[in-house]
C-alpha cells in the first residue's frame, strides 16, 4: 500500500497487519490447543520470519506450527495450515470490520445531523447533471443515510465462521471427537460455526466482500456529491479542512471527498478479487486461497479509509444555503417552492436511523 | 449475447428480452395509473420502435410516456423515466430470479441426493491438486449443497424495490398525495416500498449484483470440481450428455460444466458492473444509470445458465465408485480408511436442506 | 444487449451478430477447403439450427462440420472446431474494429477542428474540480485528440491472427503440410499467421480486449469532462441534439455524452472478460474459451458505441466562449490571462494529428 | 501487502516501497531544478513525515516542496504536485520493470530449454481437461515461451513519460521557457517527452496496466498447466523445490506455481484498477489519479512475483518423460506417435526467441 497513512487511519492499519494476523493464528492454536485440553506455550515469535520461510510451504502456517510443537507436542494437532489461516483471517476481519463500522457510525451521525438540519433547504436536484425540480438538501443527506444504514448492517451481518476441517476437511485427525471440538473451538473464539468446513466453499468471504465493496461504492457515492457540490461554480458546500494546493494557495480541495473516492476504487477492486476468487479447487485451491490474504487485508483498509475520510469532509460541512437558493434556476422551479414528499422521506429515513 | 441460446434456457433469455421489460414498464405505468384512480389504455406499443426512438431522450420510456399520453393524457403522471424503468427492472429481476432459483432447486436436489448415496464412498482429497487424505463424495457433494443453499438464499433476499419519486425524487408534482400514491403503487405492483427513493441509492441492484455473482461464482467452484474429476486421468464422474467432439469422436467431453464455468465468467463480470456502479451522480446518473439495464439482464441470463448448464451436468452423473476407491493414493491413507466427522457433517448439510 | 440499438449503430450490431459470425466460420472453412485444393459446397446453414444443435458439443462449429462433410467428405479437414471459431473471431473483429476505427476517426476530427478554433479561447482550468489557472479549450480539445489517436492506433494494431492447429495444435491430421496449409490458410484470410497456434495462449484476445478497453475508457473520459462542461451551472458547452426529459421539457440533457459514457462503462467490462480469460487449461479450455465469444462481440460493440455517441456529442457541440471567459475566477488569474505553452501544445498535437 | 515477503521478491518489494516512490520525487525536483539551472540543496526527508502531513493536502509532494522551498526558493517552480508525483511513478516503474523483465527473462530461458530438449517427448493433448491427440512437452513448452515473449515486449514498450504541465497543464508559471524545460527535464531523466501533459489523459498508465495484467496473466497460464499436470493422477512433471504441508509430510506441493497464480490474481486486479481509471475529471481527477499510486505499485510488485514465483517452479522442473507417454490413453492415438508439426513449431519459437 502506497503512502497507506495517507489514505487508511492508524488505527485501522494496525488492525490488518501481519503482526494482526500473527495474533489471529495465535489465538486460533490456542483455541484448538484448549478446545483439546491442552495448554499452549507460545513462546516468542516473529512474524517476519514465518513469511519468510513460509515461501517453502507457501504461507505463513507451516512454520509456524513447526515452532509450536517443539514446545508442545500436540499443538497444531488435528488442524492443516488453512485452518489456522482462515480463522485468523476471520478473527482480523472481525476487528477490522469493527473499526470500519465506527467510521460508518461517524459518517450517519453526519448524514443525519444534515438530514434533520436542512429539512427545508431548498436546493437544485440534478438529473444528468442538468437541474431538475428543487429538493431540499436534507433529502439529499437523508438518502446518504439510509445507504449508510444498509451498508452497515451488511458489514455487521458478513461475519466470517471458524475454520476446522484438519487435511481434507473431515477432522480425521480428531478420531470420533471433531465435531465436538469444532464447537468447543468456534465457541472459545465466539466465531459462528459452520455447518460443515468451508475450505472451498468460500462464500463467506465473497460476503464480506461483497459486504465491503457495497460499502466503499456507497462512500464513493456520497463523495461523488459532495465534490460535485463543491465544484467552484456550485459552490454549495465546502469541506472545513479543505486542502491546500502546492502551485496554488487560494484553492481549497475538497481533499476528504477525493481520498473517500480514492480509497473506494481501490476497495471495490479488492474486493472484487475476493468475490471472483469463488472458483477453487477441490478440498484446497492452488492460488486462488493465497489471493485472499492481501486482497482482504487491503479491502478492509480501502474501505474504511474511505469511510473515515468521507467523515473527516462531512464533520463540519460548510453548507452555503443561500447559494443552494440561489443556484437554482427559475425554469425549473413552478408556482411555489414545492417539494412534495421531501419532509416525509426525510422522516422516514431519520426513524430508521433511530431504529438502526 | 453470442451464440446465447447455446448459453441460456429459453424461458430465461425471454425473461430479460426488450419485450420483457417493456412488459414490466406497461405494468408500471398501469400501477402508477391505477393508485391514482386512472384506467390506463394502453393500444399497441412496438417495444422496437420504443428503442429506436429513444435514442434522443437517452432511454425508452420518453416515446413511451408521448405514446401513453395521447391516448390517456393523465398517463404517467408523476413520474419520470427512470421511475418506470426501475419498476420495470424490479418485474423483470423477480420474474428471471424465480427461474434461476427453480435452477439452483434442481441442482441442490441433485447435490442432496449424491451427498445422500455416496455418504460412504471414498475418495482422494485432493488440496492444492494432491492428494490429501481420503474423504467422501457425499462430503463433497454436501459442501456444494450448503453452498447452493446459501445462493439461493441470497438471491431471493435481494429484491428491487418499486421506484417512484418524479422529476429528481420529491413526488413533487403529485402535490400531498405523493407518499400516498408511492405506497399504493408499490402495493399494486407487490414490489417492496423503500424508505425513500432509490434513483441514485442504488444498494438494491448493487446487492442484486452481488447475489448473482455469489451464485454465479458458485456455480462455477461445482463446475470446476465436476471438470477436474472428469478428467482423462481421473475419471471419477462422467456426464451423461457428455459432448462429442468434431475432431475426436471417442471424446465425452464435461460440456455442461464447461458452459456452465464460461456461463459464470459472465456472469461475474457482468453483476461486477452493477456492484461498481455504486457512484451515480446526484438525482439521476449520467450514464452509470444506462449500464445497469443490459448488465442486469446479462448478470441474469447468465447467472441462470450457469445454473442450468450445471444442472445438466449433475443431473443423471456417472459415479464411478471404483475408480474413486482405486484412485487413492495408498500413502495418503493411514490405519483404515476413517474419515472423521463426514458423514456427521452431510447429516448436518442434507438437515440444512431439509430445513430450507 | 437490452436496448441495444439505443447504445450500437446498427451496422456496428449486424457486424457481431451471429450472422456474421456464421459468416466467419464459413468463410474459415471454405479458405480452409480451397488450401487444400478443395472447393465447398456449403449450402443452406441457418445459424440458429447450429447454435441449438451446439448445445450437446458445447459449441456451434460440431454441428456446422457435420452439415458441411455430408456435402463435401473432405470438408474441415484438419481443423477442430476451435480453429474455426477462433479464425470467425478474427474475423468478426477485424470487421468491427474497422467500423470502430471509423468512429474514432470522427470524434479525432471533430476534437481536431475544436483545437483549432479555439485555440485562443480562455476557459478555466480545474483540478479537483476547483477552478485552477486559466487554460484554452483549444488545450482541452488538443488533449483528447491525442488520446483519440492513440487509442485508434493500438486498435488497429490489435488483429487476431488466423487459427489452425487441430485436434490438439500440432496439426497432425494434416500430415506432413500443416505447416504449409497454415500459412495458405492465413494468407487467403488475410490474416497474420502465428508463430505458434494460439488455442490457449490468449494473447490476441486479451490484447484486443486492452485495446478495446482502453478505446472505450478514454472515450468515456471525454463524456465524463463534457458531461461537468454541460452542468446548468457551468454552461460552457451543449451538446446540439441534447435530449428531452419526459418530465421536465425544458432540459436539454446530454445524452450523447451519457450514453457514451454508459457504453465506455459496459465495453470495459466486457474487455476485462477478455483480458482476465488468459488463464485456459492446456490445449483448449474448458470455459474461458467459451466465455469470450459474447464477451468480444460486446465490447467490440460497446466500444463502437461509446464511440458514436461521443461523435454524435460533438459533432456541432455548441461552445459558449462567453461564460467560458466569465467562469474564469478571478484569483485564479494572474497579471494577464497569460496560458505559457498552450498553443504550443495544441501545434504539437494537431501535427500529430496530421502525420497520423 | 499481507505477508508480502511471502509473494514478492526482496528487490521488487524495495523498488516500489514508499522510499523508491520518495526518490522518484527527489530526482523529478533535482532535474526540474537543474532544468532552469537551479542546483537543488535538498536536506534530510523522510517519507513518512510527508505522507503524515500529506493527508492535509491529499497527497505527499505538497509537504516536499514546503521543504524543499525552505532550502530553495526556486524549488519546484513551474511544477504542480502531481508532475513530481506521476514522473515518480514514471522512475519507479521503470526500474520495477526492469526488475520484472529479469524474472520473465528467466522464465523464457527455463521455456527455451524445456522446448528444445523436449522436442520429441511425447505426452497426452488435453483438451477440455479430456484427452485429445498426442503432442509433445516441447510444443507446449514452446506455446509457454512464445507468449513470454509477447508480454515481455509489450512490458518493455510500455513506458511512463515524463510529466510537466503546471497548475492546470499549460506550464504558464514557466512562461515562454515551458516548452523548453519540458524537454530538458524529460532528457535529463532520459524519460519520453509527452506530445502534450497526460495529467489526466492516462492512457501511459492504462498501457503500462494493460501490459502488466497481460503478463501476470500468462504466467498464470503457465502455472495453471503446470499445477495440472503436478497431481498426484497425472504426475508428469514435478518442482524440485515443491513444499511441504503442515499435517501431512509425504507431499509436495506445487508451490511455486501456487504462488504465482496467486500473484497473477492479484496483479490482474490492480492493474484492472489502472485500465479502468482512464475516466479522470478535467485537469486533474478527484479521487482517480490518487487511487493509481498504490494500485501501480502493487500490479508491478505482484506482476514480478508472479513471474519470480513461475521462475522457482520451472528452474529445475522435474519431468516425467516415462509417465507422460504411459498417460497417453491408446484411443486417442492413431497408426503411429504422429504430432505433426510439432517439432516444426517449436523451431519457430526458438527462433523467435533467438530474434528477440
Amino acid at each position: 500500500m502506497t503512502f497507506d497513512a495517507l489514505f487508511v487511519p492508524d488505527e485501522l492499519r494496525e488492525a490488518v497487519a501481519d503482526e494482526a494476523w500473527l495474533g489471529g493464528m495465535l489465538e486460533a492454536e490456542r483455541a484448538l490447543a484448549a478446545a483439546q485440553g491442552i495448554e499452549l506455550d507460545v513462546g516468542d515469535i516473529v512474524i517476519s520470519e514465518l513469511v519468510e520461510e513460509g515461501r517453502a510451504a507457501g504461507n505463513p502456517v507451516e512454520p509456524l506450527a513447526r515452532r509450536l510443537r517443539a514446545r508442545n507436542p500436540d499443538a497444531h494437532r488435528g488442524a492443516t495450515s488453512q485452518d489456522i489461516l482462515d480463522t485468523a483471517a476471520a478473527l482480523v476481519a472481525r476487528n477490522a470490520s469493527q473499526l470500519i463500522v465506527g467510521e460508518l457510525d461517524g459518517v450517519a451521525a453526519c448524514c443525519a445531523q444534515l438530514a434533520d438540519e436542512h429539512r427545508s433547504t431548498l436546493m437544485p436536484g440534478r438529473t444528468l447533471l442538468q437541474q431538475a425540480v428543487p429538493i431540499t438538501f436534507g433529502l439529499k443527506a437523508a438518502g446518504w443515510l439510509v445507504g449508510i444504514l444498509h451498508a452497515r448492517g451488511r458489514l455487521e451481518a458478513a461475519r466470517l465462521p471458524a475454520q476446522l476441517g484438519g487435511a481434507a476437511g473431515t477432522l480425521a485427525a480428531l478420531g470420533d471427537e471433531g465435531a465436538d471440538v469444532l464447537r468447543e473451538y468456534a465457541s472459545r473464539l465466539d466465531l459462528p460455526e459452520p455447518v460443515v468446513p468451508w475450505h472451498t466453499r468460500r462464500l463467506p468471504v465473497a460476503e464480506l466482500g461483497a459486504a465491503l465493496s457495497v460499502a466503499g461504492g456507497w462512500v464513493g457515492k456520497i463523495a461523488l456529491d459532495l465534490v460535485l457540490l463543491s465544484q467552484t461554480e456550485v459552490g454549495e458546500v465546502r469541506e472545513r479542512e479543505g486542502g491546500a494546493s502546492s502551485a496554488m494557495p487560494h484553492k481549497r480541495n475538497p481533499v476528504g471527498s477525493t481520498l473517500a473516492r480514492a480509497c473506494a476504487l481501490r476497495a471495490q477492486a479488492e474486493a472484487g478479487v475476493l468475490i471472483s476468487a469463488l472458483a477453487q479447487e477441490h478440498e484446497r485451491a492452488a492460488g486462488a486461497w493465497h489471493a485472499e490474504w492481501g486482497a482482504l487485508s487491503d479491502a478492509l483498509a480501502y474501505t474504511g479509509g474511505a469511510a473515515a475520510s468521507l467523515r473527516r469532509a462531512l464533520d463540519g460541512l460548510e453548507v452555503d444555503v443561500d447559494r443552494m437558493r440561489e443556484n437554482i434556476s427559475p425554469e425549473t422551479v413552478g408556482d411555489e417552492d414545492h417539494v412534495g414528499a421531501a419532509a416525509a422521506f426525510v422522516d422516514r429515513a431519520l426513524e430508521a436511523y433511530g431504529r438502526g
